[in-house]
């Protein structure tokens, strides 16, 4: 396991955010930013966009310095709505030339500080690039502009009998997405981003626009040179710009069978999901929500489900066999002491119960008035789930904090929706301790700091604890090869 | 689409291989590399890996200067045998040190040239680091060395109910497979390589050791950092020495059904395939196979096949559903005219087939005496496969070759096999032209030049042709980063 003992007191030791520096030697560091911002750039980047597509206002500038987290806000100097993808090149060069913080922004859903303009800089706004360029319906693939948001992508493909299944809870971007490399409640079936994205048009920080695979490129596989898409997926805007992305679609399943059941212990719970997975039935959802996260659930969704360690389940398919996996998994969850186990009846009741679990993380920050919410989120090897879920509870219960636990647990992938009064400095120490010894728990258990929120700003020192100085050097050689002014989302994933 | 008239008609008018400089500016250029392997040279590696480890004789050189391709051997001038993973890092070090190139070799089973010596040097071949690490189980996946051979590895795993599905036909190793981003015929449900692997070892030019996901990591998503592992798979061994891999795992289907179909035209057979996937049924495997490949198949295997278009399907799944997808399959097979629609009897006729199809290409060479096999593959979307098979075909008939017609259609993805006597030398320049033309066809139809052989020394051109200037400039600039010295596997991928 690569973990110092010195890391290790670093991150028991540390108040709020660790020294990085302290703990580990910058072996390939990037040039420090100074920001100039002034009102010749300013009138620099007006020439390019036009006037009214800059913003300097700082309710403008508030909205685009944070995301969904827990994070501080910091605002950049000037917020860009950029109307193509000669705009983002252009802004790109400008920004490159004068050594200027450049920070795309799709939705600003983010888990972990991604948005947030930590230098100042530009913050560059592409939700006026809004196109769904092309729909291969036969293909199963489409192409879209990065201010196509999903539920949007969705409701233009129902009558072609399609979707995009990726689903992350939030209303995100699909760009947006493709830069987190975020996944969600489908991906024990469909898989992440990382599987579902076939082209990526980038915008380098120079100016320079590629497609990742070539342009036009839509195959399920290829084998020619290296795979750059893949390295832009997930690199939290840190290389270049996402301008366009071609995804894969899939066929609306011919069923869908939605269902709950309970469980009096957490190891009865995940002991099911592990069972259902060796056994091989093809869940589309496997969800995860402790008896804390259920009581958020009743009280926020207006629900009276049974206070207990509960799963979602969820199975698509055609309709024959359908039937034949749900009755599988009933005989594993009554094998592991499970109980009320119970189909959604209708469409209705299935809707109504996966748009409560997409707003937990509101129910849980209902549950303490004034609070925000603190997420965090790991993942690991699915036989080491039981170990690292009880033992997460029983960190919640030793520092007498809320944290409801939900995840997705078919994925070995979990987060804690923290509630949290930001003024209250003693309980934020307390979460950001159990965020953090989570982690190394998840690293200790072979698995890791982020399954799906990314590094963005809150994990920079769990990335080398995670990675280890090498590989941590390896990615730093990339990230000063492609940017290297370090303009492009300066002080995210690297110190 | 992204061709230049120039580009085309530099391809069209070349008469073996295409001088690229004529064509594209080398933006990104690597160094020039001036092989020094002299005697001291040689004694420094015997100083590192043992006397026994270091081999110039002929017969060992000849064996490690070509892989299974139509592509002329070029020697290395040692091969060097690795027992550790300290040898690796140590000989590239060495190499790196005096600027010689260093060709990582796994089984030499690759099909365009990826381990042919072109600038002469090291050869590394890794079979002796042969151990299966690691086997988790109940978490489905284990982690192997790089001397792991695909076959040997599922004989391993027999008794745990597991198997390493993807299958390119030939018994590569697993790392190496890992290299060139392979696939085969169960990519089609179990994707390819590059959705299969949670963790690489790579040895950098440098000597340095990363793991790609940090060591020790083995979930089935994570969002901590860039995206190594799929930038080292398919870099076919131009940036770093892969020496570990974690894979994925998958259990044994309980119940499998192989069948066979045949059609008149090639249309209604991909058609059929069309038709397959656009309702959702999950095969296993579909492959096609012409009348010239049938023939090549029943005097090679002994079969009696209707050599007509034919289909080779497979379903795998828990027993209940499957014979519902057969008959789902059914009535598509003869809304499409298909006919003889037949499933094999049992394991032993199911595993007789397949491996008569994996000996294809051997199948396809006896056709022509002292011929030696000649293949190419390409990728389309998979509306575009009637298009491109039947135009292939033309172009074949046209040219008065044999060129049998055998593809894992079910990911858009076929190969020729062409049989050629290689001193015929107007035979071997129309099989060159019309395995360009189907690439340059593959790329107008949103396709790539290849679907799993991969880049080697074969297709350089037809990369830039792909990709563009810009992103193969992208591309070049990684290599640059991480091999400074251009020592890596020099020649392939780019000029």
């Amino acid at each position: 396991m690569y973990l110092s003992r010195y890391f290790r007191f670093c991150v028991q030791q540390s108040s709020h955010f660790l020294r990085r520096e302290s703990c580990v030697q910058q072996k390939y560091s990037t040039a420090a930013v100074q920001p100039k911002v002034d009102s010749s750039f300013v009138g620099a980047l007006k020439s390019v966009v036009g006037d009214t597509n800059v913003s300097t206002a700082d309710a403008i500038r508030e909205q685009h310095g944070h995301d969904e987290s827990h994070h501080a806000v910091s605002m950049p100097d000037v917020v860009v709505f950029a109307e193509s993808v000669d705009h983002v090149s252009k802004v790109s060069m400008l920004c490159n030339d004068n050594k200027v913080p450049l920070i795309p922004f799709g939705s600003g859903t983010g888990l972990e500080g991604g948005v947030n303009a930590l230098q100042g800089g530009v913050c560059l706004d592409l939700s006026k690039i809004d196109q769904i360029v092309k729909v291969n319906a036969d293909d199963f693939d489409c192409v879209v502009q990065p201010g196509v948001m999903r539920q949007a992508l969705n409701s233009y493909l129902r009558d072609t009998g399609l979707w995009f299944p990726i689903d992350p809870g939030a209303d995100a971007s699909v760009c947006g997405m493709c830069a987190t490399s975020a996944s969600g409640t489908n991906a024990v079936k469909y898989g992440t981003m990382r599987e579902n994205v076939l082209n990526l048009q980038v915008v380098l920080p120079d100016g320079r626009v590629i497609d990742t695979a070539g342009r036009g490129r839509r195959t399920k596989k290829t084998s020619a040179g290296y795979n750059l898409t893949n390295l832009f997926l997930g690199s939290e805007g840190t290389l270049g710009t996402i301008t366009e992305a071609t995804i894969r679609l899939y066929g609306i399943p011919e069923k869908t069978i939605s269902a709950v059941c309970h469980f009096e212990e957490v190891s009865d719970a995940v002991n099911t999901v592990v069972s259902i997975l060796q056994c091989g039935i093809p869940m589309a959802k496997l969800e995860f929500l402790d008896d804390t996260a259920i009581a958020a659930f009743n009280r926020f969704s207006k629900y009276d489900m049974t206070e207990a360690q509960t799963l979602f389940l969820e199975f698509h398919g055609p309709a024959y066999g359908l039937d034949d996996q749900f009755q599988s998994v009933k005989e594993l969850v009554e094998m592991n002491n499970g109980f009320g186990l119970k189909q959604a009846s209708d469409t209705d009741e299935r809707n109504r119960l996966w748009k409560a679990r997409h707003e937990m993380v509101w129910a849980c920050t209902a549950l303490i008035q004034g609070s925000k919410p603190y997420s965090t989120d790991v993942c690991v090897p699915i036989t080491n789930l039981p170990e690292i879920v009880t033992k997460t509870k029983e960190m919640v219960k030793e520092a007498n904090v809320l944290g409801p636990i939900v995840g997705h647990v078919g994925d070995g992938n979990f987060h804690i929706f923290f509630p949290v009064d930001h003024s209250d400095k003693e309980t934020f120490k307390k979460v950001y301790d159990i965020s953090h010894r989570m982690a190394l728990l998840a690293m200790d258990l072979n698995g890791t700091c982020t399954g799906e929120h990314g590094i963005g700003m809150g994990k920079r020192d769990l990335l080398i604890a995670e990675v280890g100085e090498e590989t941590l050097g390896a990615m730093k050689q990339i990230k000063a090869t492609f940017d290297p002014n370090n303009i492009m989302n300066p002080g995210k994933v690297f110190f």
